[in-house]
């Protein structure tokens, strides 16, 4: 039996907290989910209505490669409603998630042993995917004073051949303003990098906009997905946006590497893109949350945290209170009943002192999980007796 | 801009035609397909039903990443069903269709410059997805005496670090008898090298059993597919099966190059495990059409034929009427309205010189296209006048 090794890719440290929070549920306890990266809403009853009537008169065969054309027509759109950009939909490509559109997006643009740099903490599977692609990633330690998102002094010196950010970034939740973005494109376009923008938290932003990455360039390469703000993780259905001259690579390496994105995705993905009181609405949820949680975690002696432009994390220095973080979260698990996922998935020099807090649930969950926090950090003399 | 050169894969030349059926089609012409490798028929209606139901009840977010347990459960029984093989469901991997199969088995198994030996004619995709993962696929042309499927002697000599084979194979329905399947897995063993089964047509056989390589030997990687016999293509389901140890491997690869299969598309996929009535009702069609093309492709001059064992098929000879079966194609799609695959796309040595002909849609659409195929055939001059 043979095992290559490039296919020795770390896990995902947050899987085996979520298997360990399965373990204690099936055990009968309950546990609070605050390690989970995904809405716990399903997709909007508009998308799952479209789905239920496309089964009864269409076959759902296979879509061109490139994805239904009006999906990629009402995507097009979309960068016209949220960011005043004209965009062709020739150059929207619908990919299998966001994964599907890393591993297109990475095939098309890099070959074997290419470097790609990316902002630590990140997520952690752009590192897995390119070195299962032979590429090697290179981590640019973003500083506490930047919010942890890169800048191009951090790239001064590094040797690159593309440049992927993400804006509001996981586990941070910072983004990157429309100034400090493109001063990143230019850094990687002044040395011929490709620049790579994934946007999948777009949507879930709350005191500022968001900025495209197509608001400052045309070569540029666009991740995004229904995953998060359309609230459709399970999907598996995002898209790309690239260059025009690239768009014929993408759409046959995408006809050979899949075919095409699940049709059944594509239709609910459709449908929810105009599902937008149901998604504000999820978006009251989230804000709800957000204020709960900046005002929670500092009571339970998480005190240092940045307020999240976006996505629904929290990040916490926590190097004050352990030198094992992954340890931690297993303690607060055990005692607390809340899981939470140690930094050591989004960076592997610093992650030992961080822990992610997602907010991603329901608020009577959130207020719930803060309690806990809070009851066992006092167990544990981390907070004043009040 | 940049484009990757791995990225340089060759187009599906059967997407071209399919292109220029769907332009005529535009104008106005009505076209017979017999160039796409699908079912006309949809997902069957228990699993439709499946996920409507669950639709209503369940976010249907990521699931974990090798699948829901009772689909992996449920794909290991079919082993006991349908070849007498008793397999644990630990070693079942649900996949992002077998498209996903074949990203997760290459990047398990090979690193970069490994090289793939794989039998011509063949499915083109084999070629395309290792090229984009930096493998070499090392092509054996595999001969007419034995229906077009490689042998150990064809294999002598070659330099491989794995073998893929499929059975039944596309484009030509052939099968290998246990036997032949076993010498093949036995001639790469021997060497170190993996093998691959490709068993995607298994379940749409005509005379004789589908052998699976399971039956040979634990030490194989198989991929298969709700795409074909469970009529589910555009769902993107599908499931490989691996050694045990390599679930791990494929685990953590699969956690970050897809996060999970389409959730929507387990829950259907399950569901159409026990549709045997509705599935066997397609077998019907399919054998009533395999029956047709058999007498009537003769009839209409291509008569260099082997009766497929499986799949939905015929691979016809046609290098005593053309030595440049694209534009054969072109002037049939063109003349008589019949969309059929030219075989450059399977085998780029003799691939000029024959046709694909796919029997999988209705059965009327199939007589009226072995009429026009005999109309073109006689007009050009092929057939004698009668």
């Amino acid at each position: 039996m043979r095992n290559s090794r490039r296919g020795a890719v770390d896990p995902f440290i947050v899987m085996d907290v979520m298997e360990a929070a399965r373990q204690a549920e099936a055990g009968g306890r309950h546990i609070i989910h605050m390690e989970v990266g995904q809405p716990g809403t399903p997709a909007p009853a508009a998308a799952r209505d479209a789905l239920a009537r496309a089964m009864q008169t269409d076959p759902l065969g296979y879509t061109v490669a490139l994805g239904l054309p009006a999906l990629r027509d009402r995507i097009a759109r979309l960068y016209g409603d949220w960011y005043n950009v004209d965009l062709d939909p020739a150059r929207v490509v619908v990919t299998p998630g966001s994964s599907g559109g890393f591993i297109l997006a990475f095939s098309a643009l890099f070959d074997a042993g290419d470097r790609v740099a990316l902002g630590a903490p990140g997520y952690p599977s752009y590192r897995q995917i390119l070195k299962a692609l032979d590429l090697v990633p290179v981590e640019v330690q973003a500083r506490a004073e930047n919010r942890l998102q890169p800048t191009p002094e951090d790239l001064a010196g590094v040797d690159y051949d593309g440049l992927m950010v993400a804006s509001p970034a996981n586990p941070t939740g910072t983004m990157l303003d429309r100034d400090a973005l493109g001063a990143l494109v230019d850094a990687a376009q002044a040395r011929g990098a490709a620049f790579l923008s994934d946007e999948i938290y777009h949507g879930i932003e709350y005191d500022r906009k968001t900025v495209s990455a197509l608001e400052i360039s045309d070569d540029v390469c666009v991740i995004n997905s229904f995953s998060k703000y359309f609230s459709m993780t399970g999907w598996r259905a995002g898209w790309l946006v690239v260059p025009e001259g690239q768009v014929r690579q993408v759409e046959r390496l995408a006809q050979n590497l899949f075919i095409c994105p699940p049709h059944a995705s594509q239709i609910a993905a459709l449908a929810a893109m105009d599902a937008t009181e149901e998604l504000e609405a999820n978006m009251a949820v989230y804000r709800k949350n957000r204020a709960l949680m900046l005002e929670g975690l500092p009571k339970a002696g998480f005190d240092r945290i940045a307020p999240p432009d976006g996505a629904f994390y929290v990040y916490a220095d926590v190097s004050h209170l352990t030198d094992d973080s992954r340890a931690f979260a297993q303690d607060i698990l055990a005692e607390a009943g809340v899981a939470v996922t140690p930094g050591l998935d989004f960076d592997l020099d610093r992650g030992a002192g961080t822990l992610r807090f997602s907010y991603a649930r329901a608020t009577a969950d959130i207020e719930e999980g803060l309690e806990r926090l809070r009851a066992f950090m006092r167990k544990r003399g981390h907070l004043a007796q009040s």
